[in-house]
C-alpha cells in the first residue's frame, strides 16, 4: 500500500520574482556585460539623442518614456542579476500602432531596440548589452476576446501569464502552459522564446497551441498571422517565424491561444526514489498506468529539492535525503476515474520497488504547496550567488549521466551545488552550477565540456530557455551550419539593419 | 435511454484509393491543365533532353528513372481527376544523397521539378502543371528507428501513413495523425501539406507532433533539422518552413515524429440528429462529459453520408432521412472509465433532446465499418463526375450557413449534389459541390463567391488541403499583404530560381 504521508503542516509562501531578489544584490552591483564580455564590440548603431527622445514623446507622450536612470536601471538587468545593459531609454506603447511607429522610426534612424516582456528570461535576451533602446510590453495588457465554445483566447503581448489564467478559468478553460515565472512573465516573451514550461508533456508546444501572431517587423510594418482558426493551410506558416526567434525577426503585439478547458479533477503526487533507473521506470509506468490524465512529470534531485525548502521554509514532503524526488500531476475530467487510474498507478509502483516514500494532493492549496517547491527551486539556488545555468534536452536514458560528471570535474573548485531537477516527460534536464560569484575559471572548467558532452549524445544546448545573449557562442553544437546559414539569410530579409534585438541568438558574436 | 441500434449487418469494405477510380475515367481523358487554363504560361525553364535523363540514370540506375509515357501518365494525373501534367520523365531516388544531387543538377540546369509523394492531394499540388520532372518519393520508405520509451519514430518521407501506423502500434504507439488517404498518402507529403485529418482534435496539428525535418533545398542542400527531441530553443525554428508549404521550399526526406501511446479502449458513437443547433449543443456536452478522452468529432449531412452508404454499398447507421449525422470517436486508458463517461453523455444527449437515433461500437471491425463511412464520403462523391471542393474553416457558429446558401445560389444550374461534412470540433467544414463534367460557367457562380463569403467571415479559404495549384488565386482571401511579401521574400532566398513545384502556392499566376 502506498504511504499517505500526510503534508499537514505545509504552508503557502507565496513568493514574487521581483522583490524575491532585491534583497539579495541590487541592479548597480551586477558587472555592466559590455564590461565582463570585454570582447565584444558595439554594432554601429546611432547613440540615442535628445531629438529621438522627442520624437518618442510625440508619440507616446512623456510619461511613457522614461529616460531617469533610476527608472531605466530595472529594465537593464536580468532577474538572475547575470548581465546589465546601459540602455538609456525605455518605450512603452499601449497599441500595435505604436510599437510600428517606434520601430519604423528606429529602423530609418538605426537605432537598436532590445523588445521586453516581464524579463524573466534565463539566457539574457530581455536586457539590452550596450544602450539599446527597450521597448517594454508592460502597457499591453488587454484581453482582447475570449470564445468560450471555441476555447480560443486574443489578447495582446504584455498580458501575465498568471493574469490570463485567471481571466480564461472564468470561462472554464486554462493556459496550455505554465511556469515558475508565471506571475511576471508576459505572453509575447513567452511566444518569442518558445516557452515550455510545466505542461508541455500533456498540452504540448507553443508551435501547436499557438493559433496565430500579430508581429511588427524591424521596419514598422505588421505582420498579421493572428488567425483565430485551429486550421489554416494558406501559405507558408509564417507564424512559426516569431515564435523562439526571441524578438530579433519582429515584435510580438498580439496572439490568438487555444486554451484547453480546464480539468475537472487535479491530483498530485510528490515521490520519494532510491534511484534515477527508479525514476525512468516510474515514467514508463506513469505513461502506461495514467495515459491521457498525466499532465505533469518533475524531477528533482536532492540539492534542488532541499535548496527550494530551505530558502523557501516549506515542510519537505519527503525524507530530508531521498536522493531523487518526482512532482506528477494527473488532470482529467472525472476525480473519481482518476483517483481510481493514480491509485493503482502508486500500488504498482510501490509493489515494484520504484518508489519509497509520497504524499497525495487534490486541495488547491496543498497542490500549491508542493508545487511550489519545484517552481522555487530556480529562485532558491540563485541565492547562492552565482549561477551558471543549463538547460538541456537529452534523450532520456542519458538524462541524469552528466550531474554525476560535472560534480567529479568541478571537486575542488569554488562551486556550492551541482544539482539537476527539470522536465523528465520532455527529455529536459536543468543542470545548475551554484557559486559564490562569477568565476571566469569555473566557467572555463564547465563551458563548453557541458555543451560537448550533450552534443556528442545527440542532445540539445537550449531546451526551452533559447539563445538569448549568453549561448550565441554555443548554437552551433545543435544547429548545422546549413540551418545556421538560413537563419542568417531570414533575419537578413526581415531585419535588414540588424536593429531588433542585436547580439542574441545568431553566432558569431566574439564572447 | 439511448437506443443502440446495433449495426449488425454492416460489412467492412476494404477499398483502395488508386483502384477505385480506374473504372470510371482513365487518366488520358483528363483535359491537360495547359489547356484548361489556357491564360497560364509555362516558366522560362529549360525542357529536359536525353543529356538530362543520362544524367538521371547514371545516379539512380534506368530502373529508377520513368520516361515510357505509359509508366509516367499516372505520375502526371490527380487522383480525383481534374487535373494532369505534361511531364516526360519521373526520377525515384532512394536516399537524401540521391535527391541532393537531383536537386543540384536541376537547379544547375533549370529545369523544373514537381515532388510527388502518394499523390493524394485535393488542390492539384502534387501534379505536374506544365512538364516539370517528377520526383517521387515512392522507393524513400525506410523506417529508420522507433523509441518505445520516447515514443519517437524516425522515417523517410515516403513511407505510407497506414504502414507506420502498423509499425508503430507493434511498440504500443500511433501516429498521431490518420486521414482517409492513409492507405496511399507519405508521410512527407502529409508533413508537406501539414495534413490535418481526423485525429488534430486530439493530438494536435502537426506543427506540434512533428519534432523534426530533413530537406533538401532547391540547390542540393541538405538542412538537417531531425531533432528528435521534444525541446530544442536553439535558433530559429526552421522546420515550420517545411510544414505546409508543399515542397516549394524544400523536399521533405526524413521525418521525426512524436507518437503518442496507442489508447487502450476506442469507442464510436453514430447519432442521427435533427438540426445544425443540435449538432453544436451535442460537440459542446461531448468536450464538458467526454474531456480528455474526446478524439474525434466528425459530421457528415444527409447527402453526404447516403453518397458514402450508396457507392461502398455500406448499411446506413443511422435513418437514412437523417439531415445530420455525427461520427463521436473516445479513446483512452481505461475501457471502463471510458464506457461510463460517454454513457453518460449520450444519456443526457438524449434526455436534451439533442440526439435522435443512433448506435454504438468498440470492436474493431465495427469502428472501421462506421469510419469507412466518414472517410469514404470524399471518394464517393467523385462518382458523380467533377467535384468543387472547398475545404475552408470557419466560426463554428457560421459553420454550416453556406451549404444552404449555396444550395440557393445554384438552384436551376446542372449540380447534382451541395453537401457538407468534416471536422466540427477544428471548424473545419468540406463543401462538395458535384456536376456531370466540369463546367466553367459553374465554376463561376460559385467561385469567388465561395471565398469572399469565407473571408467575410473571417474564415480560411483552405483549412487542411493547402493552396497547391488550384487554389493560388485565392490566397488573399486568407492572407495579408504583408504575410505574402514575405512568402515571396522567403521563396526567393531558398530556391531563388523557382525550380520547385512552380505554379504551386504563392499567387500571381494568371489562371
Amino acid at each position: 500500500m502506498f504511504a499517505h504521508n500526510l503534508l499537514k503542516t505545509a504552508r503557502a509562501k507565496h513568493f514574487n520574482l521581483k522583490s524575491f531578489h532585491t534583497s539579495i544584490v541590487t541592479s548597480f552591483d551586477v558587472e555592466l556585460t559590455q564590461v565582463r564580455y570585454s570582447n565584444l564590440k558595439r554594432g554601429k548603431y546611432s547613440s540615442i539623442t535628445d531629438k529621438h527622445i522627442s520624437f518618442f514623446e510625440s508619440i507616446l507622450s512623456k510619461s511613457r518614456v522614461l529616460t531617469d536612470a533610476a527608472d531605466v536601471e530595472s529594465y537593464n538587468v536580468d532577474w538572475l542579476k547575470t548581465v546589465r545593459g546601459a540602455s538609456k531609454a525605455v518605450l512603452k506603447p499601449k497599441t500595435t500602432e505604436e510599437v510600428s511607429a517606434i520601430l519604423r522610426y528606429c529602423n530609418e534612424n538605426v537605432l537598436a531596440v532590445c523588445p521586453q516582456g516581464g524579463n524573466t528570461g534565463l539566457v539574457g535576451g530581455s536586457v539590452p548589452v550596450f544602450d539599446e533602446i527597450v521597448l517594454s510590453t508592460a502597457l499591453m495588457n488587454e484581453v482582447i476576446s475570449i470564445n468560450k465554445t471555441s476555447g480560443v483566447l486574443v489578447c495582446q503581448a504584455g498580458c501575465i501569464l498568471e493574469n490570463l489564467e485567471a481571466k480564461v478559468a472564468e470561462q472554464g478553460l486554462m493556459m496550455p502552459l505554465d511556469l515558475g515565472a508565471k506571475g511576471s512573465c508576459h505572453i509575447g516573451g513567452n511566444i518569442s522564446t518558445n516557452a515550455g514550461g510545466i505542461r508541455l508533456l500533456r498540452y504540448g508546444s507553443l508551435h501547436g497551441s499557438v493559433l496565430g501572431v500579430e508581429a511588427v517587423k524591424a521596419d514598422g510594418t505588421v505582420v498579421d498571422c493572428l488567425s483565430t482558426l485551429k486550421k489554416d493551410n494558406t501559405g507558408y506558416h509564417l507564424k512559426h517565424l516569431f515564435l523562439g526567434s526571441e524578438g530579433t525577426l519582429g515584435v510580438v503585439t498580439k496572439a490568438a491561444i487555444q486554451c484547453p478547458p480546464k480539468p475537472q479533477a487535479v491530483n498530485v503526487a510528490f515521490l520519494a526514489l532510491d534511484s534515477f533507473e527508479n525514476v525512468l521506470a516510474t515514467f514508463r509506468l506513469a505513461r502506461s498506468c495514467l495515459g491521457e490524465i498525466l499532465s505533469s512529470f518533475e524531477f528533482m534531485d536532492c540539492d534542488s529539492l532541499m535548496a527550494a525548502v530551505t530558502r523557501l521554509k516549506l515542510q519537505c514532503p519527503v525524507p530530508e535525503d531521498t536522493p531523487f524526488s518526482l512532482l506528477i500531476e494527473t488532470s482529467g475530467g472525472n476525480s473519481e476515474h482518476d483517483e481510481a487510474k493514480l491509485s493503482l498507478f502508486l500500488d504498482e509502483a510501490t509493489n515494484k520497488g520504484y518508489i519509497n516514500d509520497g504524499t497525495l494532493a487534490s486541495e488547491p492549496s496543498r497542490i500549491k504547496n508542493l508545487w511550489d517547491l519545484r517552481e522555487g527551486i530556480t529562485q532558491s539556488l540563485s541565492c547562492d550567488g552565482y549561477v551558471y545555468k543549463y538547460d538541456i534536452s537529452l534523450p532520456i536514458e542519458h538524462f541524469y549521466d552528466i550531474v554525476d560528471i560535472m560534480k567529479e570535474r568541478l571537486k575542488g573548485t569554488p562551486y556550492i551545488k551541482c544539482c539537476g531537477y527539470g522536465h523528465v516527460g520532455d527529455g529536459n534536464l536543468h543542470l545548475n552550477i551554484t557559486a559564490p560569484s562569477f568565476d571566469r575559471n569555473l566557467l572555463n572548467l564547465i563551458e563548453p565540456f557541458v555543451y560537448e558532452w550533450t552534443s556528442k549524445h545527440r542532445g540539445s544546448v537550449s531546451a526551452e530557455h533559447g539563445i538569448g545573449f549568453k549561448k550565441t557562442g554555443v548554437v552551433h553544437f545543435s544547429k548545422s551550419g546549413e540551418a545556421l546559414k538560413l537563419m542568417a539569410q531570414i533575419k537578413a530579409i526581415m531585419d535588414p539593419k540588424g536593429i531588433l534585438n542585436p547580439y542574441k541568438v545568431l553566432p558569431g558574436d566574439p564572447h
